[in-house]
């Protein structure tokens, strides 16, 4: 099992050169992600707000395959790579025709004076159901 | 006969208050009409720009009524104020629990010189009977 | 007097066809509104976010005259049109070789439960000062 | 010799929590590296564009150190780390009151088809000098 969700390439995406420019797809890298938490780990950002909490990145690296275009849409492709004590690593895949691009993120989970804290155990029961689907 | 689309205000709409930040309900206004012409008007912006044509933006005019939060989900509803030999007037609403805001806006469209030219007859028409629609 | 900033057309401004994207003008009032504050009126956006507090924009419309273009320098002029007892009211401006926009923006200063509360003495004074300067 | 610019952040870098939201980060690092071609390889991106030559990004690697905060100055910091028949590296980093984040970043010169092209000799030249200084 993998997390997707499909990302219509627009206007507001698009450089002078008619490409996806490549903060935007942060965008949606982060969508993804805030989405995968609400739905899949059961907290939604507005709720870690509301706590004082929150899921800042920590580390990225991305390889940009090819270019995305005006029109086109991405399916955008979340596995889990590594839960941690208070730590989680993505792998994010986007495609239109092939693959456009692939992401690897570590976020961390973080309390009010920006510390890490351990995950909630639900949240972690929920992760590491997804990880097992996702593995089997 | 209204259009609609629903956006989910997300974590990269949103500012240090927790409310969206007014640039990005922008970003929101252009992918409503973006969607409208692809899917009412039959004209996509990936083809306007094949064509070396588009839409600009002319004017605008919009009341914020009331501040949306992380987590909510916007209904925005066009409808067609006025269709004019290359112009054309958008209402504008997006709806929460309440209306948060509502906006008037007016697009001309232009050619490679980025001077205004007519509406296309079936765009023209396309649109003709989605005002008609929305009236009845 | 007015108010100036010069902010340079850069990539992530620009749309596919090569111009700037409306909501990225946007940004840029913001961001001219939140310089005039801090220099001018002598509250940082910063500041106010400390106090929980705000001055959120409840009224806005804008005239489009010509497109800007990627490496373009706009100069930014803004003026003070009106100071009410939690309002104020702003015309901005935005110049390449000729006028590019104009911008009429109303804001409203709010508290910690987003309501109206009246401005500051200092800032009023601040302000009353400038718009003195700026009609002398 | 190190390139810099400093960039403040704003109100529009800035997330729910009050620190930059990262996708802003990469409209950062997008506009250094946009103003070193410009200021030091002597190609702006207008020039590119009217070319329809561009120097899309194909990799990058960020750590997050640190949070920034709005109101801060960042002083971003580059250094070419490679330069190859078509492409450059580029190190830079994000600095307040201590390092914020470290970004590496592989960007590929590409013509209209997009695909790689050699460097321009003056371009060529004028950054080997520039990593001349660099190193000296």
């Amino acid at each position: 099992m993998i997390y997707r969700r499909v990302i219509p390439v627009e206007f507001n995406h698009c450089d002078p050169a008619g490409i996806v420019f490549y903060p935007r797809y942060f965008e949606m890298t982060n969508s993804v992600v805030e989405n995968f938490f609400a739905e899949v780990a059961g907290q939604s950002y507005a709720a870690m707000m509301a706590a004082r909490e929150g899921v800042p990145t920590a580390r990225l690296e991305v390889d940009f395959k090819a270019p995305s275009r005006l029109g086109e849409r991405l399916e955008w492709r979340l596995s889990v790579t590594r839960l941690g004590g208070s730590s989680i690593g993505f792998r994010l895949e986007a495609w239109g025709v092939e693959r456009r691009l692939t992401a690897l993120l570590t976020l961390v989970r973080v309390g009010a004076e920006g510390r890490p804290i351990p995950w909630e155990q639900e949240m972690r029961a929920r992760i590491t159901g997804f990880m097992e689907a996702q593995d089997a």
